[in-house]
């Protein structure tokens, strides 16, 4: 791994200065020009240096960005949802490798170097979804780290075949178990959770569970889980994606988060609009590992979601309803480092409102170069002209792999 | 005028058509290469033509877009950020007129040839950012119509001379009587509401009103508005701008929407993040005309707002939770026509889910040519490269004015 300088960056907007890469780590931060020369030098041009993005929850085998635009053919319902995209996926302009090749690249070269991506196993498509999304990982072995989540969409226990598809899964590659709305999708919460969690222990994996349920509903599943993490000691190895119902403003919302804390489940989001928001800043000063993710991205489900996660970032500020400064860094450092705290059990997590993590001497060299003055105004204007770095080399700048 | 043709567009995304401008009105459209040649010829490039954008929400006395990035310096409350602003705008690297100007350049060159515009009247500033605005639409004359309230920031009763002031700007081309939140800035609503449609009565003018109050209390004060509305006889000539109240999902806003169809007042909306939405498709459902704005723009109250209505647009369908495509377009429409029916007592108001309005024969040529494959392509990429046009004539292409 060649000694790699970043000329004249500001990390965090804070004073200009080289910032010296080796063996994949953060060596050292001193004033600009006071580094020695690297074997590799990157100009930093006064850019903003953060860590670099963390998407933590998109869906890549049903991705269609790039591909033409197709208007929404699905009813109202997740349901609907689903069945739509059954009925569709098949006859895209291009296979599921492709489609996730192309948007994990996208993804790379505007500066997510950490991806945690689900992958659709179900009684129609088998295992194609997801050897489409271990094609794509493998296409970017060098460009960045990808986890999948093998991921029962339609349900464990509606259509036969599910359980030993998501085991073949898990042995080919998978990374975690998912699940999704125990009580809502296989109206059978306990059988559900306990598949999940068996499949878990069988395979020694992580846990991330879809959990759209909303109000009390999702707090009673999310008991459920947090019960089956305590009793069969799956401490920081289980996530929970959405969460919807700790935005309900319910009294139940506290003890949840509380117990989210004590457990060390991680909790993804993906800004969603039309609901209330997650209390973001609480979770995070409660000791909840959170993250962020873009979700779908112009596929069966909706046109949302772009491959970039500085708007993704930009939209969680928003939907939080946050104007200063302090929070829209937060917003900042959940997209980027919240997101490997969630994906990597050793990064340490956000401490809360100041916490500008991951550009210390140790620290992964994951890094991206963002264009603004500050990196609220990076948020803001969200400019092309990124430099991005996976383990101490430069994978994209100006919006193309190198 | 001369008669503009604008060649191979598609109105509303459907077949590529010409469309003719004359006298300021659309005068025909027919398939595309069919119509006579014009004095004017635009080249659509089969781009998508809708209305032009209406900004109905806008503080071009506060912006400071283009100016360097300046971290919030304001508490929590919205009298910390009125007092924040008092104490801060002086200072700005360039007089209200200038700034002004500058960002409604920005806004036409992305689109917007209609707006409406608060400009603050208070003890402090007298009517010194009211005159930057009348200077900033006077500079744009030929490229929008830009409306200006008159509007009481801080209150019309805790400080002497504010109704005096109002009055002079009434009489000096201000076009609209504002207010704000009459419970709890002033704290005496039935004072505050006499003094603005005393005003109104006075001048002959519209009236709109700030409403952030929440809940109850902000169901309570459109009330107070809406009696006398019906008293004086103002149907049709009063806005009520955010009205959070009516997204509280309290048993009131049904029969609150239900009076402001009844007494036609309109509601303006900024798509506001971190609370919960507007009950939109009800609203204009039931026959109230709604518009959108940007707010501010990167100025002493927060960071947020760029000039762009179509990225607005964009976040109104995110915040709305919306993913279909009839629902995007009438986003779209929202931010277009519907802001049209806001400002201006003769635009039919918009009718309901699948209404794309503004493009028939008589219609204003009020448009903007959009680049993507369908309306809600369009919306999700925001893409640059528009023309617009205002009364009949192209006023700015490809981000600049012309
Ligand atoms: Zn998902
Ligand atoms: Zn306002």
């Amino acid at each position: 791994m060649p000694r790699t300088v970043i000329r004249s960056v500001r990390p965090w907007g804070g004073p200009s200065s080289d910032v010296v890469l080796d063996d994949a780590v953060v060596r050292e931060v001193v004033p600009a020009g006071e580094a020695a020369a690297g074997e590799v030098e990157v100009a930093g041009d006064d850019g903003i240096l953060v860590p670099s993005f963390s998407d933590v929850h998109v869906h890549l085998d049903s991705t269609r960005l790039g591909l033409p635009f197709r208007p929404l053919t699905a009813g109202p319902t997740r349901w609907d949802r689903i069945m739509n995209d059954r009925a569709s996926w098949r006859t895209a302009e291009a296979p599921v490798a492709d489609r996730a090749t192309e948007t994990l690249r996208r993804m790379i070269a505007l500066g997510a170097t950490r991806v945690r991506s689900h992958a659709q196993v179900d009684a129609d498509s088998k295992l194609e979804k997801f050897e489409g999304v271990l094609a794509a990982r493998e296409a970017h072995r060098d460009a960045a780290s990808v986890e999948i989540v093998v991921f029962p969409q339609v349900g464990i226990h509606l259509e036969p075949g599910v359980p030993e598809l998501m085991d073949e899964a898990l042995r080919a590659g998978g990374d975690l178990v998912g699940g999704i709305d125990p009580c809502e999708i296989d109206r059978d919460p306990r059988r559900h959770l306990d598949t999940v969690f068996g499949l878990a222990e069988r395979h020694g994996k992580g846990i991330d569970l879809h959990l759209h349920e909303p109000g009390e509903l999702g707090l009673f599943s999310m008991s459920l889980l947090t019960e089956r993490v305590r009793a069969l000691g799956m401490q920081g190895r289980v996530s929970i994606s959405h969460a919807f119902a700790l935005g309900s403003g319910l009294p139940g919302v506290e003890r949840a988060i509380d117990g989210l804390a004590e457990l060390d489940v991680a909790v993804t989001t993906i800004a969603p609009g039309g609901r209330l928001d997650l209390p973001l800043e609480r979770m995070v000063t409660a000791g909840v590992r959170v993250g962020l993710g873009m979700d779908g991205q112009r596929d069966y489900w909706s046109p949302w979601g772009n491959a970039d996660m500085l708007e993704r970032a930009w939209m969680l500020a928003y939907t939080q309803g946050w104007s200063r400064d302090d929070l829209i860094e937060l917003g900042l450092a959940v997209a980027t480092w919240g997101g490997a705290s969630v994906i990597d059990g050793t990064t340490p997590r956000l401490t809360g409102v100041g916490h500008r993590p991951g550009l210390a001497p140790g620290d992964p060299a994951e890094l991206v170069v963002l264009r603004g003055e500050t990196p609220t105004s990076a948020v803001m204007d969200r400019l092309p002209g990124r430099t991005v770095i996976h383990a101490g080399r430069v994978v994209a700048a100006d919006g193309e792999l190198v």
